[in-house]
């Protein structure tokens, strides 16, 4: 995969340079490259933005040299044809995982970051794919989004992460819910303990006490997952108990 | 504000070193330091994680280093009574503005990035306040949400954005909506002409131009927004008009 960012900020992408994605990239199975938007200014000051006509505050970054960025960006190796030209904004869709899954399936993917009240229009009409939105919070441009974006798309290319790190995954996303406490040795931490029933060695036992702890936890943080998350009857009547109790 | 960020990867902090953050932290408004977890752990090699009790894949972050590193994180002059202790995970609740705005009252945060499958539930209990998670998306760890977190939350530190760029906040979150479209100079790139009604001067008619476009654009990407954006009847009837002109 090979992914080109379009910022005014390009040492900010300096992040992607450690762990995972860090590896990726110095294995050759992420190429990552940043383009400076500011050096496809054409003035003197290399100014990128001005005032909004029609009013409103803030200020607009230019078409041109995003324009003309992008062209620069989507030059061999990277190919236009098998890629796609994300902009992150808080104008866009929201991302989820089910995004960032499709998104992973370019081998080319162009990012712009905006900066200031946003990016002229006809940049965005003339070289953007799509405009996504990492959350409904507001950022001071759109370089954290992408470095979150990067990180996301890198972990699912073929190679990036280990087997113990991808078989993750599955379990994370399949079950629909938050993950259940997790304990690791040694076996009592300033006095507290880990739980029983995960050192007795009785599977079911387990697997009942992570999914009854994966409800709880859901439940209290994300009631909106339970809606989605295809609960068995007995289930549902233990989280209509647990609501009971939290009204009380 | 003072921020103390816990990791196992120091290095992808220095992205809040450059643009709005950078300029804060230089003037002092924002001090950011990082806390390096693998120098609190206490066997030779270094470990951090190890396999989790009860079975399952991958490893999961030992509770004492982040216990030793978080009360290193709490010495003076960082005080845990005007602070919050904040863990950014899959698990947490969803970051949205409203949770920056309470997180910004804080003078000292302290966040807690996790890797692999997690952190031990001990740790947790014995040093967070709260676990927040930046949206549905699943990252290689928590640094790339530590990176979101700071650049959302720095902004509202009083003097951290000029005039401009925090007049811009009010308009955006006001509305609820997604933004209209934005054109700066020149009036024609590329063939393609600012809109006409943004050169005329005519402010009724330009406050009503935007409005429309925040509408269409809401409705084409977020139309969950709309339901919470209190429409006047009139807005209701043209975006029910629109929804049928979607369909047909």
């Amino acid at each position: 995969m090979r992914v080109r960012i379009l910022t005014l900020f390009p040492e900010m992408f300096d992040a992607l340079k450690s762990s995972v994605v860090g590896r990726a990239s110095r294995s050759g199975l992420v190429e990552i490259e940043t383009v400076d938007i500011r050096s496809f200014t054409r003035d003197k000051r290399h100014k990128a933005d001005d005032y909004a006509f029609g009013g409103g505050p803030g200020l607009v970054m230019y078409a041109q040299p995003v324009i003309d960025a992008m062209e620069y960006a989507s030059r061999p190796p990277f190919d236009p044809a098998s890629g796609r030209r994300v902009s992150l904004s808080p104008r866009g869709s929201v991302l989820t995982q089910r995004v960032v899954e499709r998104l992973a399936r370019y081998d080319n993917l162009a990012l712009l970051c905006g900066h200031y009240e946003g990016i002229d229009q006809r940049a965005l009409d003339a070289c953007v794919d799509e405009e996504i939105s990492i959350g409904d919070y507001i950022l001071t441009g759109g370089e954290p989004a992408a470095i979150v974006l990067v990180d996301a798309v890198s972990r699912l290319v073929p190679g990036v992460l280990g087997s113990s790190e991808s078989a993750r995954d599955e379990s994370f996303s399949d079950a629909g819910l938050l993950e259940y406490p997790q304990y690791t040795h040694p076996r009592v931490v300033n006095g507290a303990a880990v739980p029983d029933v995960l050192i007795g060695g009785n599977h079911a036992a387990i697997a009942a006490w992570k999914r009854e702890q994966s409800l709880r936890i859901t439940l209290e943080r994300r009631p909106d997952l339970l809606e989605r998350a295809g609960l068995t009857d007995k289930e549902k009547g233990l989280v209509a108990l647990w609501r009971q109790e939290q009204r009380a």
